[in-house]
C-alpha cells in the first residue's frame, strides 16, 4: 500500500463533512437543552440515584447532523433493589418529560426505560447500576456511563469528531454501521474506539487493508489503564474482529460485527483509497444492490411468513437467518443450489427469499455406500438397497429421488410435513407461509 | 468372516463345472492333436529355432469346454535377427497349417504372426526370443514359454484345474475376466496365479475378503526361486493388484485390472459366500445392468463417432476413456453433472454415453474471486470483473454462462470450437460425431 497522500482526499471529505456536521448552532442548541433536562432531573432526584449522566454520540460531539437523540442515564446507588430501580426510573423519566410539556412512553428492553419526545429531540431516559470499571454489570446497561467516561477523557486534548462521523457515515452508506443483529455491523462505541486508536478516519482506512477476519486490537490507554504488561493474556474471542473493550477487558466490543460486513469494511476501504468518491458515503449499498440485480435470474422463490405483533427486530432477524440456515441443509440434501439468500421482515410479514441455480432436478439419484472391502457397511448397505451395484470402490444404488424441483421441497415446508427434520423457530414458523415463485425480496 | 464349510457350495459349483469342464474325449482329441502339429512343426524347423512349447490353458488343461484355442511358441536364440525371426515364424506358421489342410492368416501384434483354422481347432502360432528368467524381453511375448514352465512345474502335483475354471468362469459372468484395455479385468495368467496362491476358488475368494486396494501378493514360490529373504524390499506398483510375476519380479501381473474392477471382484465374492448362486457365472454383469436401468432416468446423451478401420480395440477404448475424461472436466468446470458415462465401440462406430443430472442451468453464475485482503489478487480481479461484491470473504462477481444446458456445449465439441480446450484424441475424434439425444448405448 503506498504511503497516503491526504491532499487526494481532503476535499470529497469536506464536502461530506458539509452534509453530516452539526452547525454550531445546532450543537450549542442541543448542548442547552440537554442541560436544562439534566438539571431538571438532578432537582426532582434523590438517593439511591446517585448521578446524572448525558451518555452516547450527542453527549461528545460525535453524532451527524440531524441527530436529536439525547441519552440520560440515572445511576443508581449498587445495592438497589431492581424493582425500586425500575419504578423510581420510570417515574423521574414520566415526570420530567412531562414538566417541558413532552410526549413519553414505555420502551421494554431487558429492564422498561421512558422514552420521548420534546420538540424535535427525542430522549431516552435509562436507570442503571454505578459499576466501577471491570466490574460485573448488575443490568445489561451499566457499563454505557463508563464508555461515556472513557471516551471523553480519551479524546480531552485530541478531537476527532469529523473522523468519527466520516466512518459513521461511511458505513452508513456501505450498510454496515449498527450492532443490531439486524445489520451485524459496527456500534457508535466501536466506531469511536477505532478511530481512537488509528488516529483518524484516513488511518483507520489505511490500516484496515492489513486486517483479515480474527484481527484482534487493543488501544494504548488499556495498557496504561490497568497498568498491563505488553504481552499480557488477554481472553480470546471467537469473532471476526476483536476489540477489547477498555471498561471490561472480558468483553469483545465488536461481537456483533459479523465476518461478511467486516470484509465489506477491509474491500471498500481499499476501494476507498484506491479510487476516492463521495459515492461510498451516500446509499452505496443500495445502489450497489441495484446493480447487481440488472442480471439474468436464478428460479426465485420467497416464503413468507406471517411476523407476530411486537416481536422485535432482534428476534425476529436472527430467527430468519436459523430458520434459512435450516432449510438450505435440507435444500442442499436434496441436491439443489441456491446462487444467494436473503431476509427481511416489514411490519406484517417475513420474507425469506432464494435465488436457485439448480431447482429440478431427474428422479434418480445416486446413493453411495460403504467401500466394497467394509464388511459390515457392505452388508447393511445391501440390506437397505435393492438394486446395488459397485462404482469406483463403493457399493452405490440408484434411488428414487423424494424432490423433483424445489417448489415440492418448499411446499412440504409450509405444509408442516418437514416439522421433525427442520426445527421452526418461535416466532417465524413457516408452516402456512405463503410460497411466492418468482420473487426475491432485497432486505431495505 | 464366518469359516467356510465347503458343503454349502459343492452342488453348485459341480453344477458349474459341468457346463465348463472339457469331457475327457474333448480333452484327449485335443491334446492327440497338437501333438501331432508340435511334432510337424518339430519336422520341419531348424536352428535357429530352439524348441516348440505349447503354450495357454490348453496346454496346462486349465481351459473352457469348447475352448478349442492352441497357442504354439516357436523359442528363437537370443541372437537371432529380428527380421529373420519374423520371417522364419511366417513361413513355419502357415507351412503347417499348409500340411494339415488348414486356412491361415496374418495377425499383427508387436511382430506378426500366424493364425489358422483347421477343423474345429484355433491355432496361432507365434515366435519368441529364448530367455531366461528375470531376463530383459526382446520382444513383448518372450516371457510366454516362461508363464507355462512355471506354471505346469507348480501344479505338476497340484491339480487346481477345475478351480482355475470356476475362476475364470465366475469372472467372465462379473464382466471382468480379460486383461485386454476394454475389459480392464483377470488375465487368465493372473487366475491361474490366484488359485495357486490360495488353493482353490472358495479360498481364494474367502481371503479376498480381506483385500483392499494396493493389495499386494507374493507367491511362495518366489522366494523358493529366487532363494530371497521374507523381507525383501520388492518393486513397488502403484497398481490396484500387485502380483508379482514369478518369472519377472520386476513386472505386475495384475497391472491391467482397473480399481472398479477390483473392487466388483471384493464385493461379488462377498455376495456369492453369502448367498451362493450359479448365477454369478451366467452373463450375471448383463443381468445387473438390464436391472439396473429399470429406473427413472436423467437426461441422456451420446456422441456417435465413426470409427477408423483397422484400428484395434486395445487402441480405441483407451482413446474413448482419454477424450470422455476430457468431456468430463469441461461438462464440470461449466457447473454440470453427470450420473454416469460408458463407451463402447462396435465394428463402426465408437459410442459415448452420459447420463445428466444438471443438463440445464439459469443464465447466471457466480465467479468467486480472492479474500477482500488479498491485496494484488482483488486488484486484478475488479479489473477483470465490472459489477463486483463481498461475499463471506471473497470478492465475487456476477457472470453470464458461457453454456446454458449441455447440449450447446456437446455442439461445440463436434463443430470443432473448444478443439483448443479439449485434446482430441487420433482415432476417436469427436469433431464432426452425430449428437444423440434421450439415447445411452451400454457397452456389449
Amino acid at each position: 500500500m503506498k504511503k497516503l497522500n491526504a491532499d487526494d482526499y481532503i476535499d470529497i471529505l469536506n464536502d461530506v463533512l458539509k452534509d453530516i456536521c452539526p452547525t454550531d448552532s445546532e450543537k450549542e442548541e442541543l448542548k442547552i437543552f440537554s442541560d436544562k433536562i439534566i438539571s431538571k432531573i438532578k432537582d426532582i432526584s434523590k438517593y439511591p440515584v446517585l448521578d446524572i449522566i448525558q451518555v452516547g454520540s450527542t453527549a461528545r460531539d460525535a453524532n451527524l447532523k440531524n441527530d436529536h437523540d439525547i441519552d440520560i442515564f440515572l445511576r443508581f446507588e449498587k445495592e438497589t433493589d431492581r424493582d425500586m430501580l425500575k419504578e423510581l426510573g420510570l417515574k423521574l423519566g414520566k415526570d420530567v418529560i412531562n414538566y417541558f410539556n413532552g410526549k413519553s412512553w414505555i420502551e421494554y428492553a431487558e429492564h422498561p426505560y421512558v422514552s420521548g419526545e420534546i420538540g424535535k429531540f427525542n430522549l431516552d431516559i435509562v436507570p442503571c447500576y454505578d459499576i466501577e470499571n471491570c466490574e460485573k454489570i448488575i443490568s445489561a446497561v451499566d457499563r454505557t456511563p463508563l464508555h461515556n467516561e472513557f471516551l471523553l477523557n480519551a479524546y480531552e486534548n485530541n478531537d476527532l469528531s469529523n473522523d468519527i462521523r466520516l466512518l459513521k457515515k461511511f458505513l452508513k452508506g456501505l450498510g454496515i454501521y449498527g450492532s443490531d443483529l439486524k445489520t451485524a455491523g459496527f456500534s457508535g462505541y466501536l466506531c469511536e474506539l477505532l478511530i481512537l486508536k488509528y488516529g483518524g478516519f484516513l488511518n483507520l482506512l489505511s490500516a484496515v487493508q492489513t486486517w483479515k477476519p480474527k484481527h484482534s486490537i487493543v488501544l494504548n490507554e488499556i495498557y496504561e489503564m490497568y497498568d498491563l504488561k505488553k504481552d499480557h493474556d488477554f481472553l480470546k474471542f471467537n469473532d471476526s474482529l476483536v476489540v477489547y473493550d477498555p471498561v471490561d477487558l472480558n468483553r469483545n466490543v465488536a461481537a456483533a460485527l459479523n465476518e461478511e460486513n467486516l470484509c465489506k469494511f477491509i474491500f471498500y476501504s481499499k476501494m476507498f483509497l484506491k479510487k476516492p468518491s463521495k459515492e461510498f458515503f451516500y446509499g452505496f449499498y443500495k445502489k450497489t444492490t441495484d446493480l447487481l440485480n440488472q442480471r439474468k435470474r436464478g428460479y426465485l422463490i420467497t416464503l413468507e411468513i406471517s411476523r407476530p405483533e411486537n416481536v422485535v427486530e432482534d428476534v425476529i432477524y436472527p430467527q430468519m437467518e436459523k430458520i434459512q440456515k435450516s432449510i438450505n441443509k435440507l435444500v442442499k440434501e436434496h441436491d439443489f443450489e441456491y446462487l444467494r439468500y436473503q431476509n427481511f421482515a416489514d411490519d406484517d410479514t417475513c420474507y425469506l427469499s432464494w435465488e436457485f441455480l439448480i431447482h429440478e432436478l431427474p428422479d434418480v439419484k445416486l446413493r453411495i455406500g460403504p467401500p466394497v472391502y467394509s464388511e459390515q457397511g457392505v452388508l447393511n448397505f445391501i440390506t437397505h438397497n435393492e438394486h446395488y451395484f459397485v462404482k469406483e470402490c463403493n457399493v452405490c444404488a440408484y434411488k428414487t429421488r423424494k424432490y423433483k424441483n424445489i417448489q415440492i421441497l418448499f411446499e412440504d415446508i409450509v405444509n408442516g410435513k418437514l416439522k421433525n427434520i427442520i426445527t421452526y423457530p418461535k416466532y417465524v414458523c413457516p408452516e402456512n407461509a405463503k410460497i411466492r415463485l418468482g420473487t426475491f425480496i432485497e432486505r431495505k
